[in-house]
């Protein structure tokens, strides 16, 4: 096996790479008898005035994790604006705040977490107002203010906000030119599309991680998501076949984590919006319950939001936002949609339960218990 | 609806129980349409000399804790014998250790937390000593030492320990003596047989809770287990068939967690000895991971152990003894189980991972990917 880091064309027909050496500068054709791309993703960078400025970061690296690190050890820099309320804005706004800035935080959908409903998603800018980030949701940003090639501020449809560094958390696209200049078909988002052992469309061609096509289980259509797990997932299983095992890649349910300082998050299967694309009809609902036993020391709120199909009680999907504690409880409803559970089923989970880790309904339960009486 | 505490008799032929008045010292006997047992279970009580000295003290009741409570108070307890190694001996362990005494743990079996593999019981075993306990495995408790009607110590087959105080966590027999005598069929280890809705053998009457069998759902067989989650689940579906709806409580999958200070113990499905003693035959596999990323702060060590059967890779358990953030990823095994998964199936779970919570394979699916290789 060889890796190869700057390919600049695929000869499919002929199975072979055209491949620059940066050192020498110098190029050459490599044959291959299989070959895997793993291009990955790039962050996605608005084409807006001023967006070439020093200071406006995109974080996708460890490189550029730490080029942010050395800007703000450097002392100067006060005010922050994060562009996106996905999981990177997130992330990074919290960061910021522990580090004593003052951050603000500008998402044009009217809400942070897209991936979650809007009433779960409240609970999470509640949570990023309560650690000091203003919030501007449902605005757009339009303009980077600069002054000598360093950026000084943003503009949205609805004001100017001065800021000495701006992040930019607006997603990621997969890096899949060099696979549509081959001829490679693409799918969902313009990843590679392929099949459940990752094989491509083109014959001893595999794709695996952020740049390739997944499957969600659920909505039982072509998915792409760019998570380090899937990614993972997918190269396994493309190695083990590339190597001449097998292996299947079945999908993903859609499951993603994350913390706002003590305020977890977490999301599996399909959001409303989701479902209602589909064609579907559902019932949900939220319930309020806590981490622990309520008397025992630590405990904390959870809410959990549970969607089922109306009629059949099918789980299709879960949202959980709650105090230390709450994230991994969506484990469990990520693998109770990949058994295809009802929420009926899902009422008599023989969950643990001791005082310093859940009431004796887990809260997941619970909110089977509140959807099942709806159906 | 009304509930009776002092029922003497059940006369299931006429519907009918006889009822002691307490307070008057009359009885009386109450006719009924529909009747529930929940006489719940009692601690077992060593049949030895000595047993009924003050300071040996049970605990099954809020009463009983309270009143170790208060002999703790009084501050000329010093040394405390703790005999059973169960979940009520290690958390009686743990507090005792916590309030500075010097604890001893006694017990008959040479590990601790039988219902773990020798293996993982090991390491919880393990987890007392670092925070304390002294264990006396491989010991029967033969006598009580008492010296005017208070203990002073107990004595094992190989040795004689000086106590202030014993605690029993020998575990519980269910009360069943009332059902019994009416008739009312007994199923394992003295428990009410019971059907899917929770009805007895005799029509009319119901149990549920400690007093009640349950089934295991991997070993198919009828199973007794005595906790809070099932008692509540049980009395659930017992209510509302007793009211005239319609409930079945399918069985457990035999979780439960606990914990020793900071380490934390859970378990779901068969261990290895109930796996033998149906005659099956079993792969697995312990692996070592992290709570966390490792680079996060605040990751710990998490030792996960599956259990699949030979061939099928059908999952039959699991095991995980590890620091804070392992006991509740026990759930996750609980679900799978009840899902029917073999362990490939596992492999591709999408679990929620970022660093603060676990790392990019979770330790459930890392051990899921250990068994697989071995089938």
């Amino acid at each position: 096996m060889r890796i190869l880091h700057d390919v600049e064309e695929i000869d499919a027909a002929k199975r072979r790479v055209h491949v620059r050496d940066l050192k020498s500068g110098k190029s050459r054709w490599e044959s291959y008898g299989q070959l895997l791309i793993a291009t990955g993703a790039a962050p996605i960078c608005p084409d807006l005035p001023g967006a070439d400025a020093v200071d406006i970061c995109g974080v996708n690296t460890l490189a550029s994790g730490m080029e942010i690190r050395s800007r703000l050890d450097k002392g100067n820099i006060k005010r922050a604006v994060v562009v996106g309320g996905g999981y990177i804005g997130l992330e990074m706004a919290e960061a910021l705040v522990m580090n004593g800035l003052e951050v603000s935080l500008i998402s044009r959908p009217p809400q942070v977490m897209g991936t979650l409903d809007e009433d779960m998603g409240a609970l999470v800018s509640q949570a990023l107002r309560d650690v000091g980030v203003t919030l501007y949701l449902d605005e757009e940003l339009t303009e980077f203010e600069t002054k000598a090639g360093k950026v000084t501020g943003i503009v949205t449809d609805k004001r100017n906000l001065p800021a000495d560094i701006v992040i930019l958390g607006l997603g990621v696209r997969p890096n899949t030119a060099l696979a549509a200049a081959a001829g490679i078909p693409l799918g969902e988002k313009g990843s590679i599309r392929v099949n459940e052992r990752m094989e491509t469309g083109t014959p001893g061609i595999w794709a695996a991680g952020d740049c390739a096509e997944s499957f969600h289980l659920i909505s039982r259509r072509p998915f792409y998501v760019a998570l380090g797990t899937v990614a993972n997932r997918q190269g396994r299983v493309a190695g083990i076949n590339l190597g001449g095992g097998y292996a299947t890649f079945p999908g993903v349910t859609g499951t993603a984590v994350t913390k706002i300082c003590h305020v977890e998050v977490a999301r599996t299967g399909l959001q409303e919006q989701e479902i209602a694309a589909l064609g579907l009809e559902h019932v949900s609902a939220v319930i309020k319950s806590r981490t622990r036993a309520g008397y025992y020391p630590g405990s904390g709120d959870i809410t959990v939001k549970l969607l089922a199909e109306r009629g059949s009680g099918r789980l299709l999907g879960g949202q959980i936002v709650g105090m230390e504690g709450s994230a991994k409880r969506i484990d469990t409803v990520a693998t109770a949609l990949q058994a295809g559970f009802t929420v009926e089923e899902m009422i008599n989970l023989d969950l643990g339960y001791a005082p310093p880790f859940s009431p004796v309904w887990d809260p997941v339960v619970t909110a089977a218990r509140a959807v099942a009486k709806k159906l």
